[in-house]
């Protein structure tokens, strides 16, 4: 069954206010068999408070076994069925750069490579070019002008930047022009299907143009393209759940995750405490707050146990002032685990809570990962939990009669 | 979402090894409201210490109340859906008695029949004839030739045996011969599509010629044919999971299941002692082992609640020379439950356990019914198993970036 369709349906507005606060691989391990989760070793008196009063359960991001990106990770977070709706990775590189996507754009990661006098690869990624050598030169491709469609060249790091073409009639499905390996030239673009044949056109003159600006460079003197994407083709919140939504983060990755599914971003924030800060001026003016930490995932990529546990003590510290605002809902989850164990996003389920005058009880008298294994949300998916939540807020009507 | 689908875009090889034991029937009922189940009631110090150690769930055959055939068990706990993989009747059949059905296959259930002077049935079962007498007269029948194709036959038991047509274009659409009653000839076989014409025309064949060879028979004089069927098509554990899997059994019924999906069947074991030290032998020429255990079953089909306490206590007895091996990741299941209360199998869910250095933990004491349903792998269906046990083990890349 699509939930989604269903809650669709049977949505229906009203005053409540939803607030979805996101640390990022929350989710870990213990060091040793018998020790503490990093969330179970943090001290964590909010969360613990409110476990005792709303209801908590183990969040499968995609499915048992399945570890996630960050693009799925959100989009099943959001309700979206992430094996359904694929993000392109050109899509999600330039989403990743605060590139917001439009409905007429074609998205493409490039690397700059280095090519020989008979135009054979020598280095697939311009000997890994310094970012500091490699954003101006990304820069300057901004000065190709191609007749008919918008030009955006947006720098990334060290040898990749990202390329949207923008117009009517672009196509995303063209295959990759890195032939993965060196001593031959660059491929072709080559288009997939009848639509995608006008974009294979643009890049053909991009490459082209790239090649004379950047003819003089020691080393990135050409470029492949990889990952050519449509932006996804997404209902936004509005349309599926009939929510305003906001979306408050720092990184621009987040920020484009949630411009993806039609919220809009408010704020500036750089830190936890202002990011609570935009929330709470934005309070009257949204139905739905998407609130996202990072720094939970960084120290677990990091392999930093203790660090971690720090970063969930201070996602627990801005608790009060969410609830200060008495959201109708308040959920606490986040987008897939990260056990500092593993220095990398995990398969393993996230302790995910929720809290709303309606929900029913359980006995967990703790927030983490062994205790949610007794609430009442049990193991479920995480495209389950926006209908959770728009049902605890009031806003899902009775299906049948 | 087909997970299966999913793992084989994610496989990623490496050097783990995986053992699935499966104790057939391994789930249970109490005798009395409140008592133990019969792994509750065994005892199982090997298991109770691995359940402290791994984590324990509760896991379901098929779905909620559907209570699986052997086919369909052993498909679900190899991952694959056991309700859109249909393995026929016949190849069934074929598979339980040891023969190695090939992509060009089709493989019957017969049954041998009395037929009166007018050629109308008068026993569907020739009278149930014995196995002593039966098995020679499907041994003659191996004298049949037909041009074209290669035909095999093996006795089963009593009336029943199975024919194989082994040749290229062969389809398995062919309705039954048997007409379920007496007074009536058997039905002419009929083809549901084109592609099964030929099978029906080599079956006429062999019919015509098999009711020469039987003519002088007082009893079993004729034949009907039931549930033809081609060899499914399944993609291997090779294919699917890149894994390279032997299969340790006793039973050609369980062999055959294996092979059915790629495995191969190693060793000779006559005893679940032989079955560990087949495991030790192949140790290092496979990545995946599924061990089988076969009388958990038969004493719960029996309805001999002690002697499945009993088989529980000596399947738990050679859990520490499994141990010894050291296994990435042990899985400990079963097929489905068979409470020796109801003499047959059931639709409760399967006391499952997975134990591995990244699993997380729970609060489980011992390996049972009741303690798995604290466990941290909750309630799951099996073809989850398999995605569980490979990102455990680390065979599992990332889903999307």
């Amino acid at each position: 069954m699509d939930i989604q369709s269903l809650v669709r349906e049977l949505k229906t507005p009203n005053d409540s206010k939803i607030v979805m606060l996101v640390a990022d691989g929350l989710g870990g391990l213990p060091l040793q068999t018998g020790g503490p989760t990093e969330l179970e070793a943090a001290d964590t008196p909010n969360l613990d408070a409110l476990a005792r009063k709303g209801v908590s359960g183990s969040m499968y991001p995609i499915a048992r076994g399945i570890t996630p990106g960050s693009g799925p990770g959100h989009l099943g977070l959001f309700g979206y069925d992430p094996v359904k709706h694929l993000i392109g990775r050109g899509a999600l590189e330039a989403t990743g750069v605060g590139f917001k996507l439009g409905a007429n754009d074609v998205a493409i990661r490039c690397n700059f490579c280095t090519l020989d006098a008979q135009g054979n690869i020598t280095d697939r990624r311009a000997g890994r070019i310094p970012t500091e050598q490699s954003a101006p030169l990304a820069v300057k491709l901004r000065e190709i002008k191609i007749p008919g469609v918008e030009v955006f060249v947006e720098p990334v790091k060290e040898h990749r930047f990202v390329v949207v073409f923008r117009g009517a009639g672009l196509g995303g499905n063209v295959a990759d022009t890195d032939p993965q390996r060196t001593g031959v030239p660059p491929f072709e673009p080559v288009a997939g299907d009848q639509e995608s044949k006008k974009t294979v056109e643009v890049a053909g003159k991009f490459i082209t143009a790239a090649r004379k600006l950047l003819a003089d460079q020691p080393k990135a003197n050409a470029l492949t393209m990889r990952g050519f994407s449509a932006r996804p083709d997404i209902s936004t919140y509005q349309e599926v759940y009939g929510l305003k939504a906001a979306a408050i983060a720092v990184y621009p990755m987040y920020k484009g995750l949630a411009q993806l599914v039609g919220m809009e971003v408010v704020g500036a924030a750089s830190t936890l405490a202002e990011e609570i800060d935009v929330l709470e001026e934005a309070w009257n003016d949204y139905d739905f707050f998407f609130v996202h930490f990072k720094y939970t995932d960084s120290r677990g990529e990091d392999g930093d146990f203790d660090a971690k546990v720090k970063m969930i003590e201070q996602f627990d510290s801005v608790v009060p002032r969410v609830i200060e605002l008495n959201p109708t809902v308040l959920l606490v989850t986040g987008d897939h685990s990260t056990p500092a164990k593993l220095s990398s996003h995990s398969w393993h389920p996230v302790p995910t809570l929720l809290v709303a005058e309606d929900s029913r009880r359980d006995r967990c008298e703790s927030f983490g990962e062994t205790e949610a294994l007794k609430g009442a949300l049990g193991h479920f998916d995480a495209v389950e939990l926006m209908p959770l939540a728009l049902a605890h807020a009031g806003r899902l009507g009775k299906f049948g009669a």
